[in-house]
């Protein structure tokens, strides 16, 4: 047990995502029972930059499991991005004596640590937390359960509509240029009809069903986000074919990326909260903790990348169901 | 009371608002009690003019007084504006022996009926279902408490972004021409800002906080759908002061007209629905049943119409809060 | 205009509920306008009789209005019931200069500030909250629409699982000795039998219909907490006329106190806060502010009493409905 | 590819859960896809006796991935502890030409095919659906995440109390004689004490945290139900130590097996579901098909039995977090 670290400091980075509070919960417990001090910079790298930083206290926290975002806040820091800024956030670390960085974020978090560690050598931890979950190494990202139980109960909603109009309904998910949301709520909801960025933009089979729509059900098409794909190239394609389809569309937008972390999102933040402080007592640094396979896993920063999770099962299920 | 009535036909129409499920089996538990058969039409004057329609049961629709839409299905008819359709579905009626009418809708609704009663004369009753309270006669309309209730629990969510990322969020809301929801959800959710057609496009009160704006604090702005006003104008102007602003907006879209009805639905739904068959039995004819001042209150078809509920109070509390 | 108030201290009182957050919100940023401080007492009449109090911030308590129970904290005070508690609580006002004082609690809590206004002059205004719902001079008191709603969205799902198994279920909900929740909840899910405390409890048609229970489907009874009613005693019955029966009980209990204020209830405790600070600019005393037939209401303290709410109307529709 | 296959049956058994109706979906849709018509057995294996059953189509169960408990109704069968039941069950397969049968249920299922496997040579595939997470063979079954999901949005309310009155609170989940439910839900709301019947009947941590209890903030004890442990036995011994301790108890019951499915279980209902009718067309039979480490995986009926699956990693977390 490395019984040199006495202070840690943790941050949240890039997007929001919900159980990002459970794990700075978790991470705060695990060093308090260790007699290691936490604390939390604010608004990502910025509060390493700019000094900002809060003790954390477990018995605090221990409150706020259920709560949606981040209390440090979160930014995208464009001066982290240059050497200048990385000094002054040594110059932070220093000051403030902390022995250890935890970063709870996304793969451009990692790459800015992975930078970092050329001029700071005390080491550095990471937890992905992105509702994408578009993140080699883990098998879930912290928020990216949350995300998809929003989404599937306001598609819920949205049906009793649709099939009280027998009206066909496009709905747009997040993902970014990743499909995993999409595929997922499609699937869980029932749809008709789920296109995502991975299955390419072969619309022909979603026409070839709406050319012949008769009106006598609802047509759920669950679609993701995307340059070559989202809700209103969707409907414009649909138009051409059949004009006079009495056609919504409703994309959830931000609604997916708040709200209160779901059980599986909670429980992912406490478990790698825990073993993030566990590997720092380990003398780890430079990983990423993940879940792989149902048990804890690390991966080095320079070995992780934004991956499509979208497997061979997945794009059978999206073949049987959703074309 | 009126032992003439044997037969009672029931439908929705217009846009689906929840609640509508449960006014459909207080009328059909009523009705039976009182030793009276229903029918329900589909799809709205559709169903009338078609003849498509199907037994209710009270046993049934018992276990649905939690589901949002309609069973019935719902639908606007341009068949029914003509003389034609009319005489089509009057055929229905007295084919199928239909001894009384009870139509779920908006004012649109009302006004076909009024149409209707030209050529027919059984008793018509109307309950006001639309999720924009946008009706004289009745304090709430049926759907108005779950759309907003679906309203707050999603900008809620928005909220644990916002603050996380000290950014200006604009939510837009439901409402047709009305800013009832918008309103209401704004102040429900302590918003920074609230913007409803009612007010006017006064901008300058917005764009003076927003010129300011620090990115110290999440700013959360709810604004009302409409010609003009809604999120993509309010983005605009907000930029226009100050371009560099971190913005996002998310419109609620159809989220708010689905999902299960809330508790003040449900019982909108059963006392309305048991008013309008007591109603039938007591001879009343062509009248609206609505909840004025916590009490039933009958309003005729001709009197009803289109009315915007923002009241001189809700004027003063968005001047209080929302400017 | 009652320009001599500069200080205005508030509290809330018995059990929580509900929308008191959101009251305190709405107080604080009413009072701020009229350059009106406002402290909050913490624990009830304890922090009065203690002088444990912090300033509020509209701006802060902006976030909060979707958070249950209360930030103030609430409690019973046995020292406020004697004289000597009574002088502590008002030295604390003079220390403080605090020239008005706002209540939120129930009819206990009122009391209270009349006993208190034979030793302290300065003016009061309570503002109702319980989620029972039993006080004169309101038709709706902060927090029971939410408990209603949380006490549906649960028996929802325990229609589930009653259909699946074709079981009876006993489900109790609260309300000391008030049925209010009960027939509303009742009502709301379809319940086949509803039994609250002002019906007497005569268990005839219940048993009837469960003798003969033939368990082709579920049969969901919903019943209010009560020395002479509740759901052990309800099933105690059922199993003496049908020893056989597959029958399951669950008490909600505190899940129906707590929780984010229903949308009614956020509304409710703007409307009522807003008033609260207006009342005593127009030099009112002594009074509670409730809603009457959808307007605002005062009603002096002396005249407020506790009392059924269950009247003519959900008197019928308990018939009809749940027996 | 087993190409003898034309009809398949398939029912629930055991006691519900969420997740149940995604799964007769994606048998249906499966099966339909390569010619194979579905039959469900209602009320488990009593419809196999009785030869109850229904078509399935996929078109109408799409619409109900989302719907809790089984639409298939479920039973506990003693006739078919009996060969004569059995003998019967068997005649209904012969009757209705069934080929294959796909059970939905907990371990007490499997063993019941196991045993018509003596008299009947048609292939068994098992779906382990129960809240309880207690089979080996699967890291997750059916239901437990939705279980989980419910029990801690309720909690969550129940803190909002317990904080506003400082109170200690006990709240008891399901599990029968299975900490799972337990330490998750314990966990994820952050509760001060975790009681599980894994980990013993060892009170004095708790004892000796309660004891010196302060009531300066809510203490949230959550607590699995079983013989030696339990809401009331926690509740007795706490008041021995300190009897003027402000205690309250609710037992969650019955709501933590209904409700929607989460989306964890509806990917899971799928998944199993595909998988289930894929693997009878390998031929594949008496199997039970799980989830293990993320990847579909086959246990032999013979070899599934009732596990509990907290293990190194869950009992670690428990000291540092529960105790």
């Amino acid at each position: 047990m490395d019984s040199t670290i006495k202070h840690i400091g943790v941050f949240t980075s890039g997007g929001d995502s919900p159980g990002m509070n459970a794990a700075l919960y978790a991470i705060t417990k695990t060093a308090e029972v260790n007699g290691i001090n936490v604390s939390g910079f604010r608004k990502g790298y910025e509060g390493l930059i700019d000094g900002d930083l809060v003790q954390l206290k477990s018995h605090e926290l221990q409150k706020l499991t259920q709560k949606g975002g981040t209390i440090l806040k979160t930014a995208r820091s464009k001066r982290f991005l240059e050497l200048e800024g990385r000094k002054k956030a040594l110059q932070t670390l220093n000051v403030n004596k902390i022995d250890a960085l935890i970063a709870i974020g996304g793969d451009g978090t990692f790459k800015g640590l992975l930078a970092f560690s050329e001029i700071c050598d005390i080491p550095f931890i990471g937890i992905p937390g992105t509702i994408d979950n578009d993140i080699s190494g883990t098998d879930y990202t912290l928020g990216f359960d949350s995300a998809v139980n929003t989404a599937i109960e306001n598609i819920d909603k949205i049906r009793d509509t649709a099939e009280s109009h027998n009206r066909v309904f496009i709905v747009e998910v997040m993902g970014r240029d990743s499909g995993y949301i999409g595929i997922h709520s499609g699937l869980m909801v029932g749809a008709d009809a789920i296109l995502i960025p991975e299955s390419g933009t072969d619309f022909i089979n979603l026409l070839g069903k709406v050319k012949n729509y008769d009106s006598e059900d609802a047509f759920l098409i669950v679609v993701s986000e995307g340059d070559e794909i989202g809700a209103d190239l969707v409907s414009s394609k649909i138009k051409e074919v059949n004009p006079n389809v009495d056609l919504r569309i409703t994309k959830l937008g931000h609604i997916q990326r708040g709200g209160n972390p779901s059980a599986l999102d909670r429980m992912l933040g406490i478990r790698l909260g825990v073993e993030a402080v566990k590997s720092l007592l380990q003398s780890k640094k430079n990983v990423m903790i993940g879940i792989l396979n149902n048990q804890l896993h690390l991966t080095p920063f320079n070995e992780v990348v934004k991956q499509h999770q979208v497997n061979k099962e997945l794009h059978e299920l999206l073949e049987l169901f959703g074309t």
